[in-house]
């Protein structure tokens, strides 16, 4: 987006911290918001990034950090020296600093978590997985006794700024720690200073327990519009907050993820290599390396219908015409199947498809592909008719589309609902399975049609 | 998600409206929240919703019908009588209640902003069209002048509740209403009364103008973390604010909008025929009018390729078993095209494709098209020659593959990048025009081979 400008910028602070000029570079940067800075470290060294970091001051460096992607971050701080680490983790919001530590070495990890001040706070979040709610989760909110007056809220609010002071609820919890109400920064405004915070306090709120998924987190907060949403543990213990920011970069991390697979690209979760960034900037080889496992599992399905027609080549030498619409069948067998499984993937995602009404979803899209297939068959036929002349390959062209379609259809919702059902993630494994099994039926039905139809064939 | 719970309860509330017994049917719906409330709607037809909205006091009528899918809420409002319309129009968020007025009968809008209490407010929402930045603002907010005493705008907060209070930012402006600053109301309570907002306002903000696409606001609030984005006319003045969570409900019509278009599923984006729940769920033939045009586009591809058959009729009549490898070499130009049109579709959303670097992403394609072809090319030529006991094939199989792959790779990039030059969604365009060369090229290539290497052909 704001590409032009930021090549300019980066080839001014190299040159100058290549003169030596540190200080001059480091002013370009400054005056920027954290996530301009952190795109144009991004495009830095990590040599460079070091040499620069020097001479920004430490909280600064620290909100740079906690917008680079995780990748460039672990790799920062490994370059770091330790003590200036260390201030920088200090200054860190705890959720990005446990993020950070959980991406690094373990013995620089374990160093840093000795050093640092709060380092139970950190601590406590590192036990989650990166990927769960409590992996999400922040421990910098304002959480009161629901006895507290709101004047005393007040005075703690004001002498204890937060790092990130974007979460705008306050929470009431009992003498077992338990959440029992969420308060409006603008509502303990409207109260009397001396109220209790729980008749402030909204006692009917959406929470999620720490063991959850992250999307499910994301779903939440976005279901119910909500800001921040309160992590309990079993006994609803307060335990953290997760905030709308991270939860919109979970949902584009799922979103990125759900489109790459539903294109046949693998990543795995830990691995993150198929960010978006990465495919269209990163190492060649690492492009091989997420695209080649799904090419080579289709291209088994490739070859296995060549075997197929391996079978029929007496009826192909007889009448080679035949080959002229291997294309087209499975042409459409392939697309109208991919249609289908992006359909299940994104209503699936979005909890608009339930696994458990099984029947139901596959009898809607055999409907659907039945309809999709008399017409498609029609046209197809007539126009493989019109261009041989011959309306027996058209009939023969006419009834394998549509069988082929109708099936590979059903065949996209049917596939992912199972592999959900053997506890594999759909995204992942529908689109090959499912080119294998079109490729290969495609050929068995065309072929059948042949048969059956073309006088002289077998 | 809570489908089960949901099933048991519409069952509840239907069989209590059928009797007649509507205050208990809606007692079933009183104690749920919102986003909850407005999912059991939308499973009861109009009539069933009209009668159950009486019996439910008028703000949380305005709750639900904001939580509506938009399609819902139109024919939900013009199925009420339009003094309850009125009423409820008045109780909703400005945006919310703009949004609903701009999709139902034109000649029912009218009447009702001519009824409306605060109708210049939404009537100055409603010029902007549905998906810009303007079309997602609301104008319910603190605003202020900048040498507005904290302790004033205090009063002003006080006694002024907002239909929305989840906007934690003050605002300031300026004598020509332009906007100077922006506060969060967490600095307001640490400073002191006296002190003018704009000493505690952040004169430098993010801030996006009202014909800005939507998608643009939401990338924006994403990238800075914001929980809101200020909306500015070209005079800077401030003309409204979009909350986070508008914002994240236009990133997931944005992703599946682009899920879909990239499986070949059109959606006119006036029409949103094709929702997640739509294809889903929704009448069938709908599912066949938005999948249909991909497929028959495509089908000229598959027809085409056999045209290029036709043309090596001869070749074919002499070795047969070159149609063995037609299906393996269509299937691999067809899957690493589509993975790469899949990986630029979502770099160009994520802002990380830059159309201007045309050269520099195309070249890093063909790189990574050269290296999956030569690998796929190698394992499948040595496949077809093992099995045909026959290298010549084998050679002819894995050239084309080379060739299909390497060229379906970069073509994945190329034909996005000029059909977004010509200022057509690359999303919908790319993959039939992308399939339809690909069929095509790939036969040219396969044949081109096969009568290059293979004695007694031509």
């Amino acid at each position: 987006m704001t590409e032009e400008r930021n090549i300019e910028r980066i080839k001014a602070i190299r040159q100058l911290l290549d003169e030596g000029r540190r200080a001059e570079a480091a002013e370009l940067i400054v005056p920027l918001l954290p996530p301009d800075q952190a795109e144009i470290f991004e495009e830095l060294s990590v040599e460079e990034q070091t040499r620069l970091l020097k001479f920004i001051e430490v909280g600064e460096a620290a909100n740079i950090i906690e917008f680079l992607d995780d990748d460039d971050a672990a790799s920062l701080a490994e370059h770091l020296d330790i003590k200036v680490l260390i201030r920088v983790l200090n200054e860190m919001e705890p959720d990005e600093a446990a993020d950070l530590l959980g991406d690094i070495d373990p013995k620089l990890r374990q160093q840093s978590l000795d050093r640092m001040t709060d380092s139970e706070e950190v601590q406590s979040l590192l036990q989650y997985p990166d990927d769960s709610a409590g992996g999400l989760m922040t421990s910098d909110y304002y959480v009161f006794h629901q006895e507290t007056r709101v004047g005393k809220a007040f005075d703690a609010i004001r002498q204890q700024p937060l790092q990130d002071e974007e979460i705008p609820y306050i929470y009431a919890i009992d003498d077992q720690e338990r959440l029992t109400g969420i308060a409006r920064l603008a509502d303990l405004i409207r109260a009397h200073p001396e109220q209790p915070l729980q008749t402030v306090a909204d006692p009917q709120f959406v929470s999620i327990e720490a063991t959850a998924d992250q999307e499910v987190a994301a779903q939440l907060l976005s279901k119910y519009d909500l800001l921040a949403l309160p992590v309990l543990d079993e006994n609803e213990r307060l335990l953290g907050v997760i905030t709308v920011d991270d939860a919109i970069e979970a949902l584009e991390e799922e979103a990125t993820e759900d489109f790459y697979k539903s294109a046949g690209i693998l990543s795995p979760r830990d691995q993150q290599t198929a960010k978006s960034d990465l495919m269209v900037r990163g190492p060649i080889w690492k492009s091989w390396m997420v695209r080649l496992p799904f090419l080579l599992l289709t291209m088994i399905g490739g070859l296995l219908a060549g075997g197929v027609i391996g079978i029929y080549e007496e009826a192909l030498e007889t009448i080679v015409i035949l080959a002229f619409f291997i294309p087209v069948v499975m042409n459409m067998g392939g697309n109208s199947g991919t249609q289908s499984v992006g359909i299940f993937i994104r209503g699936y995602v979005l909890g608009h498809i339930d696994p458990k009404s099984f029947a139901k979803h596959i009898l809607r899209e055999v409907a659907v592909g039945l309809g999709l297939g008399i017409i498609l068959g029609f046209v197809a036929g007539l126009m493989a008719g019109l261009w041989q002349g011959d309306f027996q390959i058209g009939l023969v062209v006419g009834l394998s589309l549509l069988c082929t379609v109708t099936l590979a259809t059903a065949l996209g919702f049917l596939v992912p609902l199972i592999i959900n059902k053997l506890n594999i993630d759909p995204a992942v494994a529908s689109e090959p399975v499912i080119t294998t099994i079109n490729d290969f039926t495609g050929m068995l039905i065309y072929f059948f049609f042949a048969s059956l139809f073309i006088a002289g064939l077998s």
